[in-house]
């Protein structure tokens, strides 16, 4: 009942008027959007990747000022450049900024097995239940809502930048203007961390001042409902690497002797987390910051979800670190993104390797301190009879201990942060999103991406929220990642109606 | 004093001859061994690369030809032909084979720092001790002894291949013949664990009848010391598989809740050794043939060593197993040979891996039985709570059982073999070999490393024993495989001393 009423008064009219400007823009363009989409999914986008990071932010420039935008690039040294540009709405007594990132996660074109990473392919629906490749629409053309464009960046977050370009052409070709000024900020480096965000921001702290930021990333809950989210948590990388013997022995003529790395760090990694998932470091769970009252009813919300996320994901059994999922988020986390040592299948060879080493990525919630979780991980280690080293050992280290781990923390790491629901244009957001829905609209106290919000309460003095559109089965950060042209269109309605909203 | 007897009496001053054959030969035709063996490391000798495995045939051929021994191909269907050549000595009474390999392990091009695997090069000695890239000897110039070729194959076991040509090779130049017939059996798929070998032994069982079997493969004593060997270890590999999510999962969205493959098979591979490298596994041990009294004393004199060798690979505490590397290789073993799940590094990225995969390689010993062996790891991967399959699961067994294993044995197991120390014929090699050297000749119950010898003892029911020659630090099976020349030509030595012993 809440619900409708939002739907027939104040703001919603707005916000419907939104829907229907979002709508009436993809009967007459989607095809030339989903194609200046792939043009700029063909351009390869990892952060590191200095020339095509260059060819990527030339072409969102050209985009830009094609619609009339004026691209600036802040740019701190040896850093992919934030692209900015700006629509001062004259009277508009408010400014948000848009935010999206145009860098996409690393990509291993051998794992790929829908298309290669950087070229974007066009499937009638998810790979998985059936889909075929077909050719982009063509001038004229509809896509159907469940057609997916497959390529690195699809979903996180080319995908963002679009569909905010494509709102404001949407509020442009329909005579509109938005409801507040608005700053659009394209990051170049957020897949690698956001190590220069901090500078970016303190460069231009004044241009950048605005009344919110809402972030175009990540994909909408599991039931397909949209979502604001008002935090996220932190996130640390942490590399571990055990030793054997100083060369690659013969494991027949080694084997239950020489000490084996891999068996090392199977032991190490067994000690930092119990059969049900929960971490058994000590100290990890302290310092968590408790959840108030709203959040926690709005966690509560989100359980009744979570049999279903487990079944479409062919998931028997979740770990039981908190009662659900979003429970569970709100914790910190120590999770294995990858594990090697030497080679398995067809490269497998009759060795006992002489390391082996783990990817750890943490992600961390309010109260915790990156710098402290690490030390908790290292003292650990140290108490497993480890000698904890920042390199490799010497030789004579090696001697004199016979357990020893390199413990190293990437660059990068960050601390969350989290908005009050109860802000009032957080609220306005949230309403102006119902608008376009006849679902629900999720509201998550805590995302469980990650991303370096704790920068823009620092330096900025902000509040933040996040209003993602990629679907949630978008292999995001995997191989074959992809976007759902229905989550694309719904989430240039809900721009709309945030930048129509009262 | 022993020993200084055996230097002066009978089958000694025959072998002693032997060492002067060989030094005559190499002092005059050095550079022309060595080039004639970087020309066949250059050809890639993967047993699964059939093309390759092709022109190593023909090329060995041809090398047999050139001195005037008619090669036969001995060939089961699809799998590397191996190669036979026979000098029939007029009076001979006794018949030897002398067995290597021309196949290698596979090899990561990548992984190679001083060459890649099939590029022979040259240097002055081990890398890891100064060794300098330099030209192989011309005519008329020498090697020095810690001189090393690097490549695949250089010391497993092309190395072997050309030693035994060259003793034959300098027996000729000498104007000598053995004092048995020689029948020479190269095969061509050691290194993928021989599955076709008892088909080729059954094929010509006849011309293979022989007093013993001569294994010329594999490094010698850490020491340095030359090696007999009546015994090899039987081999079993294992690929265990465990499974996450149906799809990749973004770490920071459902790590703490969806479940790691990475963190359960890290788990399962705890239960099965404790930290002093003990396997857990029940009834790991049982069934173990015991040692005879010789063999007991071998090993004990074999202990000596193990502390040196310790310091020299870096290991500060070896696996407690047993009392030393000798007796630890009485017992059948478990060993990780590599641990793959998503990436490390550089290409890490934030996700919840789908699988986590561990190569094991079983050794195993006298009384051992390798299916047997299988069924104890298998109940034990089923005694952790895991549904075991011999393939991937299927949706709805994910959903049914929490957790679940593939775990499956490969093709080419085999067990082990003892020939016993105190045959006559055996303790005449041994004494052979005790004339080539001032030091100790190593006498080992049973090798670290593995061949199917089972199926001489089964097929052809004749006692094997091993001459092995390469350097112990060899790389062997794995990057930056080399063998060092002063290895080389006392292997010649010592195969001139077994072909000169009455």
């Amino acid at each position: 009942l809440i619900l409708l009423a939002s739907m027939v008064l104040g703001p919603a009219s707005a916000a419907s008027q939104g829907s229907n400007v979002a709508a009436a823009f993809r009967a007459a363009h989607e095809a030339q959007v989903l194609s200046e989409l792939a043009g700029f999914l063909a351009i390869p986008n990892v952060a590191s990747d200095a020339a095509n990071i260059a060819k990527n932010a030339s072409a969102l420039g050209a985009m830009l000022a094609f619609r009339g935008f004026p691209a600036t690039q802040l740019v701190a040294k040896g850093a992919p450049p934030a692209i900015t540009a700006r629509w001062t709405v004259p009277g508009a007594t408010r400014t948000l900024v848009l935010y999206a990132h145009y860098d996409g996660q690393p990509a291993d074109p051998a794992k790929w097995k829908v298309t290669q990473p950087w070229r974007p392919l066009y499937f009638t629906r998810a790979v998985e239940r059936g889909g075929r490749r077909a050719q982009f629409p063509v001038a004229g053309q509809r896509a159907d809502s469940e057609a997916r464009i497959y390529a690195r960046g699809a979903s996180d977050d080319k995908g963002g930048v679009m569909a905010i370009l494509t709102a404001l052409d949407a509020l442009r070709v329909a005579g509109k203007t938005p409801t507040s000024n608005v700053i659009l900020f394209f990051e170049g480096e957020e897949e690698a961390g956001s190590p220069h965000l901090p500078e970016v921001l303190h460069s231009d702290s004044a241009g950048l001042k605005a009344d919110a930021w809402v972030f175009v990333d990540g994909p909408v809950h599991q039931s397909g409902a949209k979502e604001v989210l008002f935090g996220v948590r932190g996130d640390m990388h942490i590399d571990v690497t055990t030793y054997g013997a100083n060369r690659p022995l013969h494991s027949g003529h080694y084997g239950n002797w020489a000490p084996n790395p891999a068996e090392q760090l199977a032991r190490l990694l067994t000690t930092m987390k119990d059969s049900t998932g929960r971490v058994t470091i000590a100290g990890w769970y302290d310092d968590v910051t408790p959840l108030g009252q709203a959040e926690r009813a709005a966690n509560a919300d989100l359980a009744a979800y979570d049999t279903m996320v487990a079944r479409e994901l062919g998931i028997g059994r979740p770990y039981a670190v908190a009662p659900s999922l979003a429970e569970a988020i709100e914790l910190p986390s120590l999770n294995i993104n990858g594990i090697a040592s030497a080679d398995v299948g067809a490269q497998a060879r009759n060795v006992i390797p002489t390391t082996a080493t783990v990817a750890l990525d943490v992600r961390l919630v309010l109260g915790n301190d990156h710098d402290r979780m690490f030390q908790k991980l290292v003292e650990h280690v140290r108490r497993q009879g480890y000698l904890v080293l920042d390199r490799a050992p010497t030789d004579s280290e090696r001697l004199a201990h016979p357990l020893i781990a390199t413990v190293v923390q990437r660059a990068g790491s960050y601390d969350a942060s989290r908005t009050p629901m109860d802000l009032p244009l957080a609220q306005s957001v949230v309403q102006a999103l119902r608008a376009t829905t006849p679902g629900p609209v999720m509201q998550l106290p805590t995302s469980g991406g990650s991303l370096p919000l704790i920068y823009l309460t620092d330096i900025l003095h902000v509040p933040t929220l996040m209003v993602p559109i990629a679907n949630y089965d978008n292999n995001q950060h995997a191989e074959d990642e992809n976007l759902r042209i229905g989550n694309f269109w719904s989430g240039v309605e809900s721009i709309v109606a945030i930048l129509s909203m009262h």
